[in-house]
């Protein structure tokens, strides 16, 4: 358990999404699963609901059909965002979860350990084999005294952003502890430990105390509460303290979650959107809060205000609340339950306008509108923006409106609708099920295996903090493409160089791309690897990698380098070429081998364990797995 | 006023909507309009609710500021659809008006006289000008008897779509009377006229009579209550009979509105979705009913239930009235009030799966899915697929699920919300407003006249009832283009013929195309006569024309032309070089003149006015306008 060696986590549970799960299930299939090894397995659908054309609802009921096949329970298309609907069906403290799905960590708000991971990792737990990952370093923040009103756990996860950037968490599991947390409910938690993602933490995680005995017990399932909290004492490797009664309203300017700023220090921006939901805020309250602010008001005349309401049982329980009257009522516009616009499925602002959204993430462009403006904040922020039209400090409310902070009164039990969560068949009837491929939906492509003597042209230099975002981009246009390699393929790195995809094609015997540091960062997307690795990407060279993607150029045989001295970085150029002789041997005898790139020689270190590199010199784990099995 | 004779009418209101309206304001600004001088105008966002990126949310912010310019009323995104919100605010007995939408005859139901045009006529009306129109025949269609259980205003419209087809009221008003009227309220007398556009009629109407007066008081509106009926024994150029209480369950199979069949015949089809909403059925009772047949029930595992509320004073309404608790419990996913699905954006079908809607429209490929398989139906028929995952006669639900015929008791008054209708600037604020106009609103493109000698080839041969959805898609790839003719152009016919804009680029000098049957049925969208005007298209010659479309090319310089022997167009070929001489003479000598085609000569009349043939040789009517206001 030494801070960094690699460590194998048996895994209890799974969660898939649909964006990332078509792949997932096509995986399964290459590896000829017949059924699921672990406790639960999930399929969700929560992200391409927006069906402009057949490929979304045909990925669907290919969703459905392998769910059946592979042993896993389904959740219908509009049942809800896959966390919070996960964490209220089948959460439950000291359970590890992995998810195709980087928002995954959320589950820590239970006492879980959630990891985020690839979806070829959530396909090999599925097959039974562990979760291999490098141990992390336990980072304990303290939380003290209690949020003032008009401050809410979103401003927690966003100081720790303000303080520590989004590659503070990197290498970390942020263990929140403290007489702090007393006020704070489990979907409180849930809100800081999703955003957990953004710090690049491998989790975050909550003790399961009474605030998760209590969650449970408001969804139906206090039997499966266990208290399990830190020892007294209890040691870190790095410690934190948050005095929560010092907080006040945060913001994060676009286009990073790491660029928050007092939102009172922005006041006098314009803002044409407001859009409450996501994971990131997906409670009850989040939504009863933003209801009762808006509550007989009419939202500002240049301002839509679009609500995703996080799944049917949010929705119902607003609709007996009487608070979907007063969103209706405030000129709110009412979209089904999913993910939508966090993912640039819909409600894309228009060009240049602010939007101030509770969602986890505003990279450039995510939103689907190319050039976007995009706020994260809490709901009180977002609801004092619908009613001012300027971005507004929700402590002024008081004085210019004459509201009084609400504080929501929760029911003493949330809705639980099962009926759309269809839970596994039996074996036998599994086993004679057929997956049901629409004419998008493609077999995952074999690729070639890096050759030993590496000779390739270096067909993009980019700066720091690449996100998924940028390597494949998400949105309406591309997402109905995940089950189609060849297709999505062509997106690859277009956000940031329109021509890489036909450059690709032309460097024939393959191609590597150089990053700076926390290169990869955002969504668990393992299409911002197999793309470009269809286009004939070799090799990752970066100053460094944020964890998630790392992981998944390993898996799919493509090699993370990290520049021995970060100073290379700066020599290199576009089209240099990248020699390296003999690298089979290099990469089994040590972690540093030297490359030719352009005229220099350039030291570069690889993390791969042994077990990694016998998977990338096969060209991947899949492979890899096929080849053992012989 | 003899049928066929071009008669003006002056125009006391107009409605637009967002897919037809951004031109429309684009022809106010080209005709450099101050003020608009109807009665009353408004200006809706309905259709292009998606925001997949930027360009709707562009447009909504191009027709906020363009309502404000010329002294619209404005209806926000998320307000609703236009007819049934145009009614409730708006509509009056015995008003004329006119709308960029195929389905304004909905306003028929109040008795209005109502027609839907393309956007040019719309723009003229705003500017002062009568509307010009053939004087059509009137069709008094008399309903005795009441409806039977199961049965609703959606069988009564599908009953006249089977007797007479998609062109059965071409040239006709259609006056609804008789003693059936007295069990049909003003939304079941909307569903009807709604859907009058899909006769092909100019428009229906029905008397304002006792149920109008309870509508109008219902929406708070009583004191805009006329009486309005036909005078005793009135004569009717042709007649109609339907006895209600014969009427069973109707549906039309895809891919027409005219494929009606009864249920009863179809009960063997899986169906995979349901898609409740749209213009065709927009009343609170229509969702109302739906909820009470879902009630307490689950619908089945293989269908998605979709649900568009048709403006957010039906969402209230159907809040308030226990209603969406019933559906939402009951599976359906709820969907932003507006068009959506309707017009292809959003919830399209799985391919290949039968989907049946509520809707008014089956042509090809408009639910967004090229192989698609719409079905069109009443609510009842509707919740009854939902529940058992098949076609299935709502008569059979009381025995096989032991639900009674559900009659909803509809609310006293229904909800009234002005806030999202935002009313016209006054003068001197208005004439200060500057048009907010995205990178993607481009101005109207100026054309030339068609010239004296035509020399152009036949690029196309098409068949019959051709849709203005098939000359120029709708959906969500297609319609943010609707501001942008040179971007949309490069659509014209591609669901006909995907080589088509390549090879009318090719034809420099312009080039002409053939039809059949009822040529441009269907929407009223003026794209469909822009696009390919934009890339050449100087004729087309067909054996019939649906009106507006008819309308639409000779407004933007397009000659209509007809065969006089309808066998002539066997003879024709794609490719055949057209030529006619002196044309510019031949039109305005007669209605009829002579063309080469290929190597025969073809008789082809014109039913242009003098009047007309001024505009299509100025090159249309906006230049025409110009011309006579210098």
């Amino acid at each position: 358990m030494e801070p960094g060696s690699e460590v194998g986590l048996r895994v209890d549970q799974t969660l898939t999404q649909d964006a990332t799960g078509t792949m997932v299930m096509l995986e399964l299939e290459a590896m000829e699963l017949d059924r699921v090894h672990t406790e639960l397995s999930v399929q969700y659908v929560d992200h391409n609901l927006l069906q402009t054309d057949e490929k979304n609802p045909d990925d669907h009921l290919f969703l459905e059909s392998a769910a059946q096949r592979f042993g896993l329970w389904f959740s219908k298309a509009g049942n809800g965002v896959s966390h919070p609907v996960h964490q209220a069906h089948f959460g439950r403290p000291g359970v590890i979860m992995i998810g195709s799905d980087s928002h995954t960590c959320a589950a820590g708000a239970l006492g879980m350990l959630a990891i985020g991971v690839g979806g070829l990792e959530v396909a090999m737990a599925m097959a039974g084999q562990p979760l291999y990952v490098a141990m992390p370093e336990i980072w304990g923040v303290e939380l003290t005294g209690q949020l003032p009103d008009w401050v809410s756990a979103k401003d927690v996860v966003l100081e720790m952003l303000r303080r520590h950037g989004v590659k503070g968490g990197a290498g970390r599991i942020i263990e929140y502890h403290g007489e702090g947390l007393a006020h704070l409910t489990a979907m409180d938690r849930h809100v800081i430990a999703n955003m957990g993602a953004e710090l690049g933490a491998t989790t975050s995680i909550f003790p399961a105390d009474d605030a998760v005995r209590q969650y449970l017990e408001a969804v139906g399932r206090g039997e499966d509460y266990t208290e399990i909290v830190a020892d007294n004492g209890a040691e870190y490797d790095v410690t934190e303290h948050i005095n929560l009664s010092e907080l006040e309203p945060l913001i994060a300017k676009p286009t990073s979650p790491g660029n928050v700023i007092p939102v009172a220090e922005v006041t006098d921006e314009d803002v044409a959107q407001v859009v409450i939901g996501s994971s990131a805020n997906p409670g009850l309250r989040d939504f009863a809060v933003v209801a009762e602010i808006l509550d007989g008001q009419q939202a500002h005349q240049g301002v839509s205000v679009d609500i995703n309401p996080t799944s049917r049982e949010v929705l119902a329980d607003l609709i007996s609340g009487g608070w979907l009257t007063s969103l209706v009522g405030s000129g709110a516009r009412i979209h089904q339950s999913g993910c939508l616009g966090c993912i640039g499925m819909g409600q894309a602002p228009a060009s240049g306008r602010n939007s101030l959204r509770t969602m986890p993430r505003n990279f450039p462009g995510r939103s689907g509108t190319e050039e976007d403006s995009v706020w994260l904040c809490s709901p009180e922020t977002a609801s004092a923006a619908a009613l001012t039209g300027k971005i507004t400090d929700p402590r002024t409310l008081e004085d210019s409106h004459g509201i009084s902070y609400p504080r929501p009164e929760m029911p003493e039990t949330y809705s639980v609708i099962n009926d759309m969560l269809l839970p596994p068949l039996e074996p036998e009837k599994a086993n004679k099920v057929e997956l049901v491929k629409g004419p998008n939906i493609s077999a995952l492509p074999d690729f070639e295996p890096i050759p030993d003597q590496l000779s390739a042209p270096v067909l993009l230099v980019m700066g720091d903090d690449v996100s998924t975002d940028e390597i494949m981009r998400a949105g309406s246009q591309v997402l109905p493409y995940r089950s189609n390699i060849p297709k999505i393929a062509e997106f690859s790195f277009t956000r940031i160089d329109k021509t890489y995809p036909e450059r690709a094609h032309q460097a024939k015997d393959g191609h590597v791309v150089v990053g700076g540091d926390n290169y990869g960062q955002g969504s668990s997307r393992e299409h911002a690897v197999i793309a470009p690795r269809y286009l004939g990407l070799q090799a990752v060279i970066a100053k460094s990698f944020a964890r998630i993607h790392w992981q998944n150029l390993a898996n799919f045989g493509i090699l993370p380098l990290e520049f021995d001295d970060p100073s290379d970085y700066d020599e290199i150029s576009q089209d240099d070429q990248m020699l390296v002789d003999d690298l089979h041997e290099a990469l089994r005898a040590g972690r540093t081998l030297t490359a030719t790139i352009g005229d220099r020689e350039v030291k570069l270190n690889h993390r791969l364990s042994d077990r990694q590199v016998d998977m990338v010199l096969a060209g991947g784990r899949i492979p890899l797995t096929a080849q053992q099995s012989q």
